[in-house]
């Protein structure tokens, strides 16, 4: 079997062991800072029953990643940066979670703190794609061109990356919903790194393993959530591989529910603000931002809304491959 | 991108679009056969909740796997064999599933009828084997051997596709779970045969495509079972396919659980009749068989005994990746 491939499933069954060992012995010690925070809460039985559940748990995830790619990717520079971008954005969830902690609310980074922060990783990275020479133009689905933005090409980055990571965000605030959709779209970016020769595979495979093994703890009733500790680490991973691939547009179709629930949110408090300075009062499209908020409110179900949404994404999984033919 | 890797995907697009249509045009039919049997039922609401769920599911992961396939196989004798073992292994399910409403009972077939009945189909898989001059021999996981069984080669695929179809037929006991380890399961034959350079992975990625269809809507809570008429349909097509492309003890390996619930249920069975013999009273290893039912008495939710299953078999398809690399 070739060594890629063979090196790509071995970071996947690490990175799964070492989030399923982290997992339970960091569980306890974040629940004791969680219920630090929430102990005082009064709402509904339904919604205390999360209250309890630790976040932060996003940490065994990026250690698992980059404990299981270090081994595998013998100093493979594009490899390092994807990592990179794992870690920065982890730091920059991490302090965000940190914060929410320390001031007993959901308030952590202001939100111009936070886009200032994901720019600066963002900038490091768009300076490593250039000092590289990397080739940076993007594929257009479906098609045999591969797009050369010129002058655009940093800016289109900074959106890229900052779409990607604040719609992993947003996805995640189900039971297992972030983790699973994240877990296929790796799969995904494995695949097409393989069949780019890109060493890139390793580290989508250990995203792949560490993301199974959440998933024991993350799934329906979740132990634990990833926080902005994970899904900021896991959103700055799949863009900066999927822009290294040349391939945003194509991860962006295969992740489409990341987007599905960005626009919802961003319809939602548009529309909002829009019928409020119109009418002197907001109006709503959906009955909830984001989308699977909305579905909840429509009588579905958290398991139900999670399950379509997995396999709306492993569909997005063949379209994504069908829209890469002409190139593989 | 290689022709039998598009026809695979466009097979599973066609099962999955097809799955999707014909549930919900046959859900009405089937709840309307089965409220029927089930409208006197007098035992606990949690037991209720599921008696008006409708079964016979299958027909539509059967309809969807064959009307994708033949479209693309070409006249492929191998994949041929595939669809006819399917065809044959749901009519039997169909018939036991149809014999129990009818009785009003949860006794379809007899044992013997149904193990009699699933040896038609088998001998004539063989036969087919055998006059195309077919190589029959094993693969031994993580080895160079294929192993020639001599005369014991009939035997064994007797005993290869009977243990399958009862350990899939077994596994359909919670929502979704046996058609969710069963798209695992067609996803890493699908792989095998599409490295094997053999049309069947356009069966298996058929199968793939009609069980996420099909997992809409029998993913917790479920609105319609696949039944002896699915199960033992997908129990056909694994077997079959395992089989022709001699690796029955690695799709045993990846397919685990199915051979974790049989063992559990036999064990329990056996236990119990020879404590019964030995002190007159029988006794039980697990709380109850199969295993699934076991670990929900432990106390855990259906919900997570369906995930950890899932991620155990995720994790056996990489296992098994690395169990043939010595050949592919």
């Amino acid at each position: 079997m070739n060594e890629l491939l063979l090196a790509g499933i071995y970071a996947a069954l690490a990175a799964f062991a070492v989030c399923v060992v982290i997992c339970p012995l960091a569980i306890p010690h974040l629940r004791r800072l969680k219920f630090g925070q929430n102990v005082r809460t009064d709402g509904p039985e339904s919604h205390l029953k999360k209250t309890g559940t630790p976040t932060m748990g996003g940490v065994a995830i990026v250690l698992s990643i980059i404990g299981a790619s270090l081994f595998f990717i013998k100093g493979d520079g594009r490899a390092a940066d994807v990592l990179v971008m794992t870690a920065s954005f982890g730091v920059i969830g991490f302090i965000d979670d940190y914060l929410k902690i320390k001031k007993k609310s959901s308030d952590g980074l202001l939100f111009m703190q936070k886009i200032i922060a994901q720019l600066i990783p963002t900038a490091y990275f768009i300076w490593r794609l250039y000092s590289s020479g990397a080739d940076m133009s993007v594929y257009i689905p479906f098609t045999n061109i591969f797009l050369d933005l010129k002058y655009l090409t940093a800016p289109f980055i900074v959106c890229a990356v900052l779409g990607f990571v604040n719609g992993v965000n947003l996805t995640d605030g189900l039971d297992g919903l972030a983790s699973g959709v994240t877990a296929l779209v790796s799969i995904f970016l494995f695949f097409v790194a393989f069949a780019a020769g890109s060493k890139l595979s390793i580290v989508s495979g250990a995203a792949v393993g560490a993301l199974l093994g959440f998933l024991l703890f993350n799934s329906h009733p979740a132990k634990v959530f990833m926080g902005d500790t994970g899904s900021l680490a896991l959103g700055g991973l799949i863009s900066a591989t999927a822009i290294i691939l040349r391939m945003p547009l194509v991860v962006a179709l295969v992740g489409l529910i990341y987007f599905v629930e960005s626009l919802s949110t961003m319809l939602q408090v548009g529309y909002f603000k829009l019928t409020k300075k119109l009418y002197g009062k907001g109006k709503r499209i959906f009955k909830m931002a984001p989308f699977h908020h909305h579905l909840e409110q429509c009588g579905y179900k958290e398991t139900q809304v999670v399950a379509v949404f997995y396999i709306f994404t492993a569909v997005m999984c063949l379209i994504g491959f069908l829209a890469t033919r002409n190139v593989f």
